[in-house]
C-alpha cells in the first residue's frame, strides 16, 4: 500500500535509534530524546504552495534531519510514519 | 441530496474502521483515536484563493488522509462527513 | 428595506429547522446545536478585496452552509439574518 | 469644522435609536445593545493603503452598517463619531 | 535641533487641551482622557515601507488624529512629542 | 575587530547620558528610563529583505532614535551595542 | 559525515568560549550567559524561500552573530551544532 503526499509534503520514516547513533547525528536538548534522523520514503510532487512554486529537491532514499515538532504521525502498515512539509527539512545527511 | 463545495473545499467521508484497519493506515499518537482515512464525495471546483491559483488535483472517490483537527463537520442525510481545504490534505492512499 | 452588503459579503438567513431537517443537513458536534443551512438573501459585488479579485459565485436563493462561528448577526425587520464574508461560505446545497 | 479622514477611512455618526427601529434594523446578540446603522459624514480619498488600491464606494449620506468593535470614536463639536476604514463597513442600508 | 523621521514616520505634538477643547475635537471614552489633537512637527520622505509604496500626504502644521495608543512618546528640548506611522493618522483637521 | 551586520540591519552605541541630555532628546515615559539616542556605528548592505528591496539611509556617526524594545544587545571589546533592523530606527536627529 | 542544509539554512558551531572573550564580543544581558559567536560550518543553496528570492552571502569560516534564541540544535559527530536560516544571521566578524 503506498501514500503519495500531495504539494510539498514528503512521507519520512524514523531511522533505528542505533543506527542513527552510529552515524553521529542526534537531536540534542534532551539526552533521552529520540534521535531525528529520518530516511525519505515519498516526495510530493511540489508545485503552487500558497501561491509560490516549490520545487522538491529531497528525493526517496535520502536521510534528513526536520524540526523537532514538524509534522503529522500516521502508522502504515504497521509502521510509524511522519508527514512533512519540504520546508520542515533542515539538513540532508550525506 | 448533494453538497458542492465552493472554491478549494472538499468534502469528505471517514472510511469505517475495520476497512482502514486492514488497509493498514492509522493516525497514531493514541491508540483509541479514531482513524482518519477518508473518502473524497465532493470537489470544488478550485480557482483563486485569496489571490492564489489552487488547482484541484483529488477527485471523488479518492481515499485521502489529513490534517488531525482539519475542517468542519457536517451531518448530510445522516452520515457525518467533513468540509476541508484541499491543502489540509496530506496525501493520497493508492 | 433593504441591505446591500459590499465587497465579497453576503446576507444570509438561517433556513427554518424543521426544514433544514427536512433536507437532511445538519452541522454536527451537538445534537441540540441549531442547524446552519442559510439561505442567501444579498449578494454583494465583489471586486478587489485586500488586493485579490473575488468574483462572486454564490446567489440570491442558494441554501449555503457556513463555518460555525462567522459573520456578523443582525436584526432586519424583525428577522436576524448574518452577514458572512464569501469565503465563510462552506458549501453550496444542491 | 470638518475632519477629513485620511487613506480608506470614513467618518460615520451613530443614527438615533428611535430612527433605527423605524428602519428596522438592530445589530443583535443582547437587545439593550445599541443599534449599529451609522451615517457617513466623510468619506477619504482612497488609494494605495498596504499597498493595495482601494476605490471608495460609500458616500456622504449613505445609511451603512458596521462590525460592531469597528473603529476608533471620536468626540467634534460634542458629538460623538466613529472612524473606520471602510473594509468595517458591512453593507448599505437602502 | 531637529529630528528627521525616517520613512513613512511623522513627529507630531499634542494641541494644548484649552486649544483643543475651542476647536471642539475630544477623543472620547472617558472625559478625564488627555484630548488627542497633534500639530505634525516633522515628516519623513515616505518611499518604500516593507515593499509597499507611501506618499506622505500630511504636512508640517496640519492638526492631525492619531489612534489612541499609537507611535513612540519622546521628549525634545523639553516638548513630550510623538511618533508614528503616517498610516496611525486617521484625519486632518480642517 | 569590525561586526559588519547583514543586510538591512544597523549596529548603534547609546549616546553617553550626560551628552543625550544636552542634545535635549528623552524617550519618555518614565524619568529614570536611560535616554535612548544611538550613534551608528556600523550599516549593513539592505538589499532584498523577505522579498522587499531596502535601501539603507541611515550612515555611520548618524545620531539616532530607535523604538525602545528593538534589537539585540551585544558586548564588542567591553563595549555594549544594539544590533537592529534599519526599520526599527525612528528618526535621524540633525 | 556531512550535513547538507536545504535552502537558506545555514549550519553554525559555537566558538569556544575562551576565543571568543579574546575576540572581545559577548552576546550580554547576562554574564553567566554563553557567548554566541558561531563558526560557520555548511551553508545551504539558498534560492526561493517562502517565494522570495535569497542569496546566500555568509560562506564557510564566516565567524557570525545569531539572534539569541535562534535555530535548531543538532549534536552531530559527538559536536554540537546549530541550524539556522540566513535571516538570523545578524552580523559577520571580521
Amino acid at each position: 500500500m503506498i501514500l503519495k503526499p500531495l504539494a510539498d509534503r514528503v512521507i519520512v520514516k524514523q531511522v533505528a535509534a542505533e543506527e542513527t547513533t552510529k552515524s553521529g547525528i542526534i537531536l540534542s536538548s534532551a539526552a533521552q530524546e529520540k534521535p531525528q534522523v529520518f530516511e525519505v520514503i515519498e516526495v510530493g510532487p511540489g508545485g503552487l504552495v500558497d501561491g509560490n512554486e516549490v520545487k522538491m529537491v529531497v528525493k526517496k532514499g535520502d536521510r534528513v534531519i526536520t524540526g523537532k515538532y514538524s509534522g503529522t504521525e500516521v502508522k502504515i502498515d504497521g509502521e510509524e510514519m511522519t508527514i512533512v512539509r519540504q520546508s520542515d527539512i533542515l539538513a540532508v545527511v550525506e
